[in-house]
């Protein structure tokens, strides 16, 4: 099949035909727009919020769409409970249109993609979902820069093309994104664990937070903020996600509370291997997360250094780390309360570890292990 | 009563009387001699590892204990198993001792104290517990500096002499750390809290990524691995903590598991309020916990920045960052596979981030909100 129709019509870009129409000018939809205008292709722009057309467009995303327009991509970027509709009324429009491309950004797969089953065309719909985001939302938080290196979910279904496959990995790459492609199932499955499990759990630990005096949280440590952050998000919002991939939620979760009461048996009766067994497969569970960069988890260590805590401070360490040619994988800056000083640390391959701390401490930096 | 019987026989520093006798020189109780040599306190050195006692001696912490020694200040440092032991061993050496204290460093407190109940000279005992740490352990990794701006729980039990616990919270002070007093049930009921829980429930929700296909793990984002983090703790060392405050711990999981309950039957009953509920008290749970230097959580926003990822890119970054002269709160690294750019996260206060994205945005950074 090929590119032919499209090809035909308007110029293809590294594999991504032209003109591209985005449905959902938010922070996904224009920065996708921002991409695919830096690429040189014409790009359409349709929302039920005329401000987020003009928003978007001011930013260079594209123009705004007209009746007679026909685009070769369509990209879908609704909230999930408006995506099954709105992919379905893009294969409407596209019907006619040779080779034409419908995917979307949605969050999870396997629910729209059923609610479509009967829908003619559907062979030219193949799902997507870039694992990027930001605190902020809407248009003018847009950037093309929003995919760069971040993974990109392609999920074709049974019947869909493999050409209309390849347009999509083609976007993937285009935005900055690195395909992985997996069935609509797979997916689901893989962000109930990576992300919607881990979220609702951590919203169950910061639940016992809400309830607590203040004088037992000015024990919190460094702990107890990381496993919580994600929580703050928008409970209207997750509500949505967690809702659209319930079976494969669910059955995570059974998982999850069969350990819970392993845990709950073991530390009440006191069986000590029971709870380290529990304890010893979350700690493989956290070796089992790839390393930066897609490789292997390499070894790390961490170097702690104390720094006062006002500006120009970090900027002097991260010169004096940068003079000393070790590469820094992570920082973390640990917010210690009554004092201004700050214990900054500084994740770095295993084989640099001393030699940072050398050159910093012959700086003049306070650092421990 | 005052430090009357101490004070006639040794220095008092800042209201900590020596010499200062740790028991336990690992991390926790090196360190602690490296703070009191520091203050010019004499500091004896208690061990069954001698190897221990050597290389905290050669880092300055001290010197070996000698049997005709008299310590004033006691300082147990082992691990939870064999706490209460040591601590009624310690009241029994400083029985004849005037005004002689006996505290500990313990992460929990009620359990070692109702061991002791009976035990003569337990009003000369204050707990203690800074919260402080370092994936590292032993007396190599020590540092006078570990406790900066760290709380430090003090824990009298209702027969604790005032003046002990007054020596207890000078001795946080002179570590540097921040005394917060707590019963010894409260301080188990806040770790139980803040840490414990947390802990488990980040090893049930990583215990679900060892079982993942490599595909599903290629969508790991930044939230499961602050989620998971410390549940790479050593199972060992965790499970002996959380069994040693299993009342408090057990209490929590269970309201863990009925909320836990909860989340599973609105998912599965597709009931979005009662979803919505216990996300709501989690992001309200996140804004419990008190902010950076104690006071109450300020308003920030996160600058995103695309950083190239080689040596001095990062220090190029901070350089500029300081030059706004906006104070960084928090940095973050995320981790992106698949290419060499990274996104970094510069945490400020809100009302200066425009500020520091127009200063980096002039100084070409690619930055977005």
């Amino acid at each position: 099949m090929g590119e032919t129709g499209a090809g035909a019509r308007t110029p293809v870009v590294a594999g991504v035909p032209g003109p591209v129409e985005v449905v959902g000018v938010g922070l996904l939809g224009a920065s996708i727009g921002l991409a695919c205008r830096r690429a040189g292709l014409e790009v359409l722009l349709r929302d039920v919020n005329d401000d987020h057309v003009r928003t978007a467009s001011g930013l260079g995303a594209g123009r705004a769409v007209r009746p007679d327009d026909v685009p070769a991509l369509v990209v879908v970027a609704v909230p999930p409970d408006h995506l099954a509709a709105e992919v379905g009324r893009a294969l409407d429009r596209v019907r006619d249109v040779p080779g034409a491309v419908v995917t979307d950004v949605g969050s999870v797969k396997s629910g729209p993609l059923n609610a479509l089953a009967a829908h003619p065309g559907l062979g030219r719909y193949v799902g997507g979902h870039p694992m990027a985001g930001s605190e902020r939302s809407g248009p003018l938080a847009a950037t093309a820069a929003l995919f760069d290196g971040r993974p990109w979910a392609v999920t074709p279904h049974p019947s869909s093309a493999p050409d209309a496959t390849a347009v999509v990995e083609a976007l993937a790459l285009l935005c900055g994104g690195v395909p992985v492609r997996l069935t609509p199932d797979e997916h689901d499955q893989a962000v109930a664990r990576t992300s919607h499990v881990p979220h609702l759990l951590a919203s169950v630990v910061a639940a016992r937070l809400a309830e607590a005096p203040g004088s037992h949280l000015a024990l919190s440590g460094q702990g107890v903020r990381d496993v919580t952050r994600v929580a703050a998000g928008d409970p209207a919002l997750y509500g949505q996600i967690v809702s659209a991939n319930a079976d494969a939620v669910v059955a995570l979760l059974g998982e999850v509370r069969a350990d819970l009461d392993r845990v709950i048996a073991a530390v009440a009766g006191a069986d000590r291997p029971a709870l380290e067994e529990v304890l010893g497969r979350g700690a493989a569970g956290t070796r089992a997360i790839p390393g930066k960069h897609g490789g292997p988890a390499r070894p790390v260590l961490t170097v702690h250094v104390s720094v006062p805590d006002h500006p120009g401070e970090l900027a002097r360490l991260f010169a004096d780390a940068g003079r000393s040619g070790v590469n820094i994988e992570d920082v973390r800056i640990d917010h210690d309360p009554g004092r201004p000083v700050g214990l900054v640390e500084l994740v770095v391959e295993e084989v640099g570890a001393e030699h940072l701390r050398g050159s910093l401490e012959s700086r003049g930096w306070l650092t421990h292990r």
